[in-house]
């Protein structure tokens, strides 16, 4: 027996007992007459106490000599602490040490092991498993474990029933880009990492499971940014027999549950938005709307007055950031430099002072009377001592980098508060949207999403302006959630394909299995996924997804701890029927 | 919305209620006069009616057109039945229709969509969207689902945390054949996929996370038979600060709880049995204890009676097979054939009939005397009416033939119950075991388990004969869990490795990143995984894992659904820096 208690959980209750603990020394002090230790496991910290007239001179000089991370056993007896510290639930007590096990030794850590630590991310990430020893990384993996439970525990109340897919399947052109296994059994074929469960939950659908979940690990080899891992966790629901309003009905309320029960917040109907409305109001699909801050259009008013660049441009859309009036004329300048950093790209930025006194201080003042300033302003809700921002050009481009600049102004202005928490439905997607490289329509959701009924008529005529029966929600400016009513008519489905480019026999070569499926009676169906990795973060008041996944990979997909990915050996590739193109190092 | 209720829920207690229900016409009857249509969802089976008296001609006529498995929406009133069916819940009721919509048509399907289907194997497996639709196998998913969700309810009860460990690792030498995944960012390298979190959970142990499970796809490139698929589901588990007794303690608990939840048992402490024990008496490391046949071994008797076959064997061992004295000469006859089959290649059987008189009756009549039979039978602990069968050979060879023909005999006999459940703890392993082909040991259970201390001193000189902390959960039969308390200390793990065969630079690359963490404070650690295919099929009375995996594939790692393994394109191959050996077909 290691333990008797864990030392997270001797309170006075426990005063005079014998106990026996086990956990890591986390620091140990030393006054020469006296040594604390404080004793750390996953449940809390307690403080162990050796002194010269109590304790043995070999258990006292043992204990002298632990190491910070020894993993140590310790038998003693509760004692009420002299100087209690209020800060932890067994800051009451001590234990004064009769016996001391080192169980095992250890090394200096290569950080310190403390919720502020010294260590940078990158030796955290090689040393990972002593970065989980850190309270802040421990606390979020435990909510991980707690969500995961708690979306479980909802779905399966609501006869929902969790299937396993396989990991091992088919790849396919439309997506994103696969990770695919070459085959042992089958020379010269690949399996592929399901970018989702797609095709399989609308076949468990048609195969009359009615309502279908999984937590489920999903796969994409994008290149990598701060928020993407090659691997990633969704949850993937999908219902038969359902419109749009049912499903959104279904995972509203799932969402609604985990902020009561994580975050004790209560919530009414969630807003709803078109994805147009979002465009127009915000630049972007997912809107924090935590804040206001909301777009004012001016592309009428401030054409024609002479300013060569607006002239020019399609859309000309600012927003008020509240109180800015206050910025320098230097604050402004860096602005400026913002905009233009390569990740935004803007060309330039016209501002416009709100003076407290009424009057208005605008960069364009040559082309512009305090009236046309005042009706801007008038459209972008901004008041006295609000700075207005403005930037003009093609219109998907400048709501892009102008949504960028309110997020930006919202960050300092300290208004994406982590614990407020707004969420959105943002609906009435598009169907396609028009790739301008590829010189095709793409699927906006996927090649599964169903056009809207009232819309059908335009799928030959205008098929940019189809709107989709898909729905994402959005918290905080993230989407956490998104899915679509699907097609399952398979002539429909037919037509989707050919939309987006592909011959009729490469439709079948690809998606054959679930046009056929399609032939056997498949019912109206529709699903949703939430990006899981995102949603716990959020939850948590973080967007560092990273934080929230126990093995992480870096920038370039490499796992810094076991070293992964890494050369494997001929036999291995000979018998997989592959070589490697890389000249062996 | 399709529907008010679902196929499965209405009663007496609904009638005259306006209903709409949505579904698949399973059958349809057409009398003429009237027409029934048994309308099915995933909850049930309603009975529709339409009369010429009380339906529009028009509903009427739409009805009789209807299909088999065409999905529609049916409106119309809850009315008494005249004839009553109590089989199923809804059987005092049937809608009388007033509307039906056909939400989609179908095909004939390739086999009948029934319990007992008219479609073969392979059939079943292509369309098994289809298959789906069938009580049998909805159901066998359905549970599946349950199962998991009462594991996590247990474990999370039990303060364990589900951690999420890659996918995407580092192929391994040790263990069975990994799946890779070739790296697009990191050329001429690979990942591989997990054939268990291993080596993450130990290190989540190393980071202090104390209690860890997770219900976890694993992969192995191995040759499959019927109970063995390429990815396969663990219920995964790991615990610090514990010795072998806890982590029995806790998982025969979650057993016990799987087995009353779902099957109403009680059960009082498991069994337990040696390793050594369990070979020599049913030959066996997962016997099947629901029934007795114990082995006797004889070769004491049975040696220097001038009968050769015997004189040259090491062992020469037992069963009486209950009652089998009637089986006459051609019955014997056709069991020596079955013990001669390849998958068993015993080289022969002598048997002895215990007659209800007391006499004997042998093949070796010649070789032994009544007196000599009846200490043989007294071993096998036979009684009168049984039939002997004795086999012999090489120890290992010999009882695992006669382990096949007891359980043979065991399913002749009607004594493996699907409804009667005999757990089984096997202890006290073996460390090693030598194998023949690579002429070096191999870990019995994996390179970090842990030697039973009190056998350490053998580990240089007799390592063979060192015994492990590690035990298996047996389950009628079938190893269903494993697991062992691993090595924590560097220089013991060091020194496993080496036995195995690794040279320090192997051990340094492949399992650097542990034996490092081993450095930095590794808690004591021990754990358990369950096969949950198995476990779950067991729990369900049948062994057959494929029925209870929603997707799988067959012997050749087909997915023969979906076609995959498939081709991919050399665009993808060249990204990955890949070529295949296969010419193109």
């Amino acid at each position: 027996m290691f333990r008797t208690n864990t030392c997270g959980e001797l309170t006075q209750a426990n005063i005079n007992e014998k106990v026996t603990l086990s956990g890591w020394v986390s620091t140990l002090r030393d006054k020469g007459f006296m040594v604390w230790i404080d004793l750390r496991d996953r449940y809390g910290i307690t403080q162990i106490i050796l002194d010269e007239d109590r304790s043995s001179k070999e258990l006292f000089e043992t204990a002298r000599k632990l190491g910070r991370e020894f993993v140590i056993q310790v038998s003693g007896t509760v004692i009420e602490r002299a100087s209690k510290n209020p800060n932890i639930p067994t800051g009451e007590i001590e234990i004064l040490a009769d016996s001391i096990t080192i169980l095992n030794e250890s090394a200096l850590p290569p950080f310190t092991i403390d919720d502020n630590t010294d260590g940078g991310e990158d030796i955290r990430m090689k040393y990972r498993y002593l970065d989980i020893r850190r309270n802040p990384v421990k606390n979020k993996l435990i909510f991980r474990s707690k969500v995961a439970q708690e979306v479980r525990k909802y779905l399966d109340a609501q006869d929902f029933v969790e299937v396993e897919t396989p990991v091992l399947i088919k790849s396919t052109p439309e997506g994103a880009r696969d990770f695919v296994v070459p085959s042992r059994m089958n020379p010269g074929e690949f399996y592929a990492l399901p970018q989702s469960p797609q095709t399989f939950k609308q076949l468990l659908m048609v195969g009359g499971l009615d309502k279908y979940f999984q937590i489920v690990k999903c796969f994409r080899d994008e290149d990598l940014r701060a928020d993407r891992q090659p691997e990633f966790t969704q949850i993937d629901c999908e219902m038969s027999f359902v419109e749009q309003e049912d499903i959104m009905n279904v995972f509203e309320g799932l969402a609604k549950h985990l902020l009561h029960t994580f975050k004790g917040l209560e919530f009414g109907d969630f807003p709803r938005m078109t994805f147009a409305d979002a465009m127009r109001r915000y630049g972007n699909d997912k809107p924090d709307i935590r804040f206001g801050m909301e777009f004012g259009e001016i592309t009428d008013l401030a054409k024609g007055h002479d300013f060569k660049i607006f002239d020019e441009q399609e859309l000309i859309v600012g927003i008020a950031a509240e109180g800015c009036n206050s910025y320098t004329r230097k604050d402004i300048d860096k602005l400026i430099e913002w905009v233009q950093r390569p990740q935004i790209a803007a060309t330039g930025l016209v501002w416009v002072r709100c003076n407290e006194d009424g009057t208005y201080k605008s960069s364009v003042d040559k082309f512009y009377t305090q009236e046309d300033l005042a009706a801007w302003a008038e459209r972008m809700n901004a008041k006295a001592g609000d700075l207005l921002l403005v930037m003009s050009g093609n219109t998907n481009k400048v709501r892009a980098q102008l949504s960028a600049l309110r997020m930006e102004i919202a960050e300092r202005l300290g208004l994406r508060k982590p614990d407020e928490f707004a969420p959105l439905w943002v609906v009435d997607f598009p169907l396609l949207e028009w790739d301008e490289e590829s010189e095709r329509y793409h699927a906006m959701h996927h090649p599964f999403t169903s056009p809207k009924p009232e819309d059908m008529e335009l799928i030959d005529s205008n098929p940019g302006e189809v709107r989709a029966n898909a729905y994402d929600l959005v918290l905080n400016g993230n989407e956490i959630g998104g899915g679509s009513i699907r097609i399952f008519d398979k002539n429909i489905q037919a037509r989707m394909f050919e939309l987006l480019g592909f011959t009729a026999e490469q439709a079948e070569a690809q998606f054959g299995f679930l046009m056929n499926a399609f032939k056997y009676g498949a019912p109206p169906h529709g699903g949703l996924a939430f990006g899981f990795d995102r949603f716990v973060s959020i939850l948590d008041g973080s967007e560092t997804i990273r934080d929230y996944i126990a093995f992480p990979k870096n920038n370039s997909g490499r796992d810094v701890m076991i070293d992964a990915p890494a050369a494997i050996d001929q036999t291995q590739m000979d018998e997989l029927f592959i070589q490697s193109n890389v000249v062996e190092k």
